[in-house]
């Protein structure tokens, strides 16, 4: 894992977010390469779910959405991670998340220095009056909970009570300034005496009006839009609305470099079938979304189903699959197919008061056995992680090749499937006289009006160059030496075996087409 | 204006974000339509400043940056607009926006009714100590004060001071709910008796530790990460850093549609070039955007490039000229062209520490006359508006003809350039059935193999078809009927001129190929 953030920062892919600045916890830029990589793979996912189905429409909804989607959709009253402080070293943490201990084990307490154990232990002498022993910088004595988990950072069970946190990102719109008003409002309820409870629910008033949350996913845009696609395409039942874009989680656990960030990107479709249909729909699109993560060059071996026990599922959901990815750290998901039966359009249509359903006259009422059928459809989701997918798209690719007995040959390189890549020919001028820039250039313009991203390279030897576009996945370079300017050919090397052949230009255009070609 | 809005609405471009919860005030969801119209804006820019180009890298950087990136950039100091608040009618509005009055001039104070007049004549009397004269529901007797102009409301010349308002939305990071700590901070600055100022202090204070900023812009990230991507790319100047993504302003006013959004999209890049040569650049490049608005279909009468004066320059700006479109509404922006001298990199240098320049061991230090030179790189900015961009493409595409004098042929037409078209050709069976369906999609097939963007459309009668395909904009329709079995022909009818001929299939793919060919 190492290795690969180091690649991906050295060539390109991804840097730190505002790095200068000693970045930001948990937020990346994708550089010049890992913007084409990006772009590729989410291209990649509208080509195959809107440009090349019927049934498919997209569409491209702002990130502030009005609050009271997130009222109707339960993201404000559920979309929380139970928190907890540790009474001992003060480190927040989510309690589904800490290291589980039974009550009445040992649980010793370590912390980082001697120092710091000293403080400790008065601190627990005091706070709850119990005396443990100190061993340099552990204690012990302490016993484990009957909460069943104890504080990540020390391991202490001397916990806060868990407190319920909201993963949405909270914004004001308006020219209103809203902490002022929730200023006079504290400065009031304070001098009328009200309890420190009903000062913060005051300042939470008054700031209700202007407050509005960063969507923590696409997918309520598809529901909310539900009637305008309608209206606006005639769409027929079964068909989906699909979304690419960016969402924001307020994570209290960010890991595993990209994996889990604050902000990330999805791409997303709700897939609307008739009331009874779900179960037939979800097993499509589970294997549908299998097949396609497959396609975009991800090993077979590395890709797994994993449904979803009873205890996992919402209270709503009548089935959910995840599509799993072998990363460093283990099996993860990349994308979740769920069964969400008619949840989100009646959450929506009791909010909001509009009728979010939909009338086939064709069909046959089951309840009236008389044509037309007026229900609220059903929804499968496919919901797939978009930066977590390049994450998996660098894992997957990443190679070392060793040297040979002579010491030479070593190289890393990323195996990308061509269409992802994100440069598919590097031309290279052999040097930069002779007239071999000018012919390698006519050659990117080739490419370029073929569709196709060639980019002219000039810098450093051949060896040197070779090396570069290897580490970045690119699947072919062509050398332009002074035999071209005579029979125009060119040298064209295969980065996943460096085989080298002569071919003629017009050829090499027609490799890498072949190689793109779905 | 009227018509675009609600074409856009009919037929899917533009909705209204959260349009069943009332809508969200200017925020604007794009449609199966709209988001294929917005992605082959964005993409075509993509193509000509990144794909195309040598000199040009592309980034995606997070929409949430450090906050110390505002500090450095100026945003937090000055991005901001002056509100006033009348004191008549409590209207909240921008000072520079405000109807214009000369002081001592006649301000006659117009209100919504009779009652709301006699209320505010009161108003006046008891704040004030004025006398005014009602007659309806106006006041008169005011007069034009000092400031220089009046309500844009009511008209009246009582006037709160002027307040600065940041125009970055705040949002809060982190595991902490930071509204507790400002109540905290609040109820102890009121115990401790502090005056009402200190409160609001001290509650800024709690917040700052968790407060993040929404970028008003992309274009800071290319400056925060300029020393990455000269590493990982090894960009000899000049050069340029592009990035396309969304970009949030809390304006206080918005206005004509999607022209002017708290959510928009911005196609930013920023030209690195040795201090001395920004005018030689800013020529280049105002020329350069002018031509490709033209080339993504622009109407070359509809658009202009206007040098800012002196007075509209920023302070440390030597030169800026806006591309202009002629909207309904007049000229306005497209996109700005600024050269910015060495501004951006030095106050990020001086904010983070660290070093921004660049060493060029070719170049010759002016100073020393020795051979390499370390400089602090000048900066031209290109700044183009994707969400306007979409705008500019429907204002100028949108046409309607009339009928003939038998009533006929009245129809609505978006002559869109086919490259920006959604849907590049419909592929129409007369009727379902023969066999015409399965032809229909063996063809849209053969597009998709191309790249091209085809859709099957089997809904309605042909002419109710070629009219939907008319208003969204597709420039060629394909019709298969019986004939096409026999012989592989159909035909093609043209968008712009509604001729129909007969044609192979082979040769209809090679028109939609052509007319997309850059």
């Amino acid at each position: 894992m190492q290795k690969i953030v180091s690649l991906a920062k050295r060539r390109g892919f991804v840097y730190q977010s505002s790095e200068i600045y000693g970045g930001l916890r948990s937020a990346y830029d994708y550089g010049p390469m890992g913007v084409e990589l990006k772009r590729n793979l989410m291209n990649e996912w509208w080509r195959a779910m809107v440009h090349s189905r019927e049934d498919i429409h997209g569409i491209d909804a702002s990130i502030i959405m009005h609050p009271r989607v997130w009222q109707s959709s339960g993201h404000l009253a559920n979309f929380t991670d139970p928190l907890v402080d540790c009474k001992v070293c003060g480190e927040r943490f989510r309690a589904d998340k800490a290291p589980k201990l039974g009550e009445g084990e040992p649980a010793p307490i370590e912390l980082a220095d001697k120092g710091r154990a000293k403080v400790a232990l008065e601190k627990v002498r005091s706070a709850f009056g119990l005396e443990l022993q100190r061993r340099k910088k552990t204690l012990h004595g302490a016993l484990g909970s009957e909460r069943g988990y104890v504080c990540p950072n020390c391991g202490s069970p001397f916990l806060s009570e868990e407190r319920k946190f909201n993963l949405m990102l909270r914004s004001f719109l308006g020219p209103v300034d809203p902490i002022g008003k929730a200023v006079d409002a504290v400065r009031e309820a304070v001098e009328q005496g009200l309890d420190e409870e009903t000062q913060r629910a005051r300042a939470e008033e008054a700031l209700t009006e202007s407050t509005v949350y960063l969507r923590p996913e696409t997918a309520q845009a598809m529901f909310v839009q539900f009637p305008n696609v309608v209206q606006s395409t005639s769409a027929k039942i079964p068909f989906g609305i699909a979304q690419l874009g960016r969402s924001f989680r307020n994570e209290v656990t960010v890991e595993h470099f990209i994996f889990r960030s604050v902000e990330f990107e999805q791409m997303e479709m709700e897939y609307f079938v008739p009331p009874g249909e779900g179960p037939k729909w979800l097993e499509y699109w589970k294997n549908e979304r299998l097949e396609w993560w497959k396609g975009v060059g991800l090993k077979a071996d590395n890709l797994r189903l994993r449904q979803h026990g009873a205890d996992e599922l919402a209270h709503y959901s009548d089935g959910c699959f995840d599509v799993e990815y072998l990363f460093p750290w283990g099996w993860d998901e990349l994308e979740g197919v769920a069964s969400r039966t008619d949840f989100d359009l009646k959450a929506h249509g009791e909010g909001s008061g509009k009728k979010l359903d939909y009338f086939d006259p064709q069909a046959t009422n089951p309840e009236t056995g008389k044509q037309g059928w007026r229900y609220r459809p059903h929804v499968i989701e496919p919901a797939g992680g978009a930066t977590r997918g390049v994450l998996a798209l660098l894992c997957d690719a990443y190679d070392e090749e060793e040297a040979d007995a002579e010491g030479k040959g070593q190289r890393t390189v990323l195996r990308l499937h061509p269409r992802l890549s994100p440069i598919k020919a590097g031309i290279l001028p052999l040097v930069k006289k002779d007239g071999m820039p000018e012919t390698a250039r006519g050659i990117v313009e080739e490419f370029l009006a073929a569709g196709i991203n060639a980019k002219y390279d000039a810098q450093h030897s051949i060896g040197k160059r070779y090396a570069r576009h290897d580490e970045v996945g690119t699947p072919y370079c062509l050398t332009v030496d002074g035999q071209t300017a005579e029979d125009e050919t060119v040298t064209i090397r295969y980065r996943d075996d460096r085989r080298q052949e002569r071919i003629k230009v017009a050829e090499a255009v027609e490799v890498v087409q072949r190689a793109l070609r779905v």
